[in-house]
């Protein structure tokens, strides 16, 4: 039961380097966000429709791993998988890539609970479980 | 009928530098936002609080010039000021200097329209007309 | 002898969205920067081989006037063209408008001179003042 | 043998907030870094000195835990020590309080390599050593 894994292509942006000339580390943060949205799209999800019924998938726990600088200019590929679905909480877990040459440039991981309005856990509805899994 | 001139201090992030080894030019739009919710402080006003009441300072226009470039680990300083105020219209006037030397790095302005939840116009509360005036 | 214009499409990111549930005015200067970069590859050209080179596109102005609000998950269409192509200065002018009905969000423009790494200005070399005009 | 906790001040900013009308995890990594530059400072030493001098401090692993939500208006505190200095690489350790009631907002870690500017690790330098430990 391998999870299926997304891919997105990433042209990263100058706005995204820094004064070492290679992207910023809380850079890689925005491309998982950008993963894990395009995951749940492939799924036939949207996670805006997801929050205009008033659920967020909250940010408990994020991770990353860098292994080699991305630069200016370079597009990277973040592969993206759901894994350890439960009850309320989900991870998501990412590759990034240098497009290139494939090499790894970073892996990680966020975990987030399915919360309302309150900032009480939810419970995964069926129709997104059912896609993840 | 000079305005008040308030000044805001902010030490550059190294997140702030791109590729150039310079502010990314976005940013200083991130710094008059700084300045702007600083002088609303100054004048006993909480821009979140306006918030909370359902009205938002919408931006429409922004503009800046650049002089010279800041650098990572220098401190700028931010004067703001306000004028044009309208109906439901104000606009906030910024210059940024590098601390150490007090060399102009860049000006600009950015103009707002107060609005409600709803993005229809209102007019500028008196209690803010006031202190802004 | 109307100027090629170029468009970029950008998926709108939560990182760029704000408190007001919309993109945060100064992400605007971010996609006008994406815009010219494929402004300048869409011509042949390389902005991260021109930065080899030792020449950089320094920003000394940027204007933005903001029609309407581009939300998470919606696509944005950036269009970008050159004007105003001097000795060792050039404009570049961007309309932004949400992709699925058209609608103008914002327009503006930047303009750049052209140093090297001791921030000098330098004069246009003609095989990009070619490619521009 | 305990490490010394530097404490810094950072105002929440409009930019660093999202669409759920809290700040963006990401930013964190952008907090974190803001601590350690001040801790780095704290200790007589500027890391912007130490990259003239051609060393770098790469980071290659960060990681956050995040508790509770931080929003725009409010003032947060990061605490920052260092910890496992090696030969070449050290920790940094993190926790991010809200000012006006000492909630615990996250709490983290970033692990950094120093190197040279052909990406070569480097020995710690003997006086950033002292000052660290």
């Amino acid at each position: 039961m391998n999870p299926k894994i997304h891919t997105t292509e990433i042209k990263v942006r100058y706005a995204e380097t820094d004064n070492m000339g290679i992207v910023y580390y809380a850079n890689y943060l925005v491309w998982f966000e950008v993963g894990r949205t395009e995951y749940i799209l492939s799924e036939g999800l949207d996670y805006a429709d997801i929050e205009k019924e008033g659920l967020f998938m909250a940010v408990i726990e994020a991770h990353c791993v860098y292994k080699a600088p991305a630069r200016y200019g370079e597009t990277v590929v973040v592969h993206t998988w759901p894994s350890d679905i439960k009850n309320s909480s989900l991870k998501f877990n990412y590759k990034v890539t240098r497009k290139k040459d494939g090499v790894l440039l970073a892996e990680g991981f966020t975990t987030h609970v399915l919360i309302d309005k309150d900032v009480k856990p939810r419970k995964i509805p069926e129709k997104i479980r059912a896609l993840l899994t």
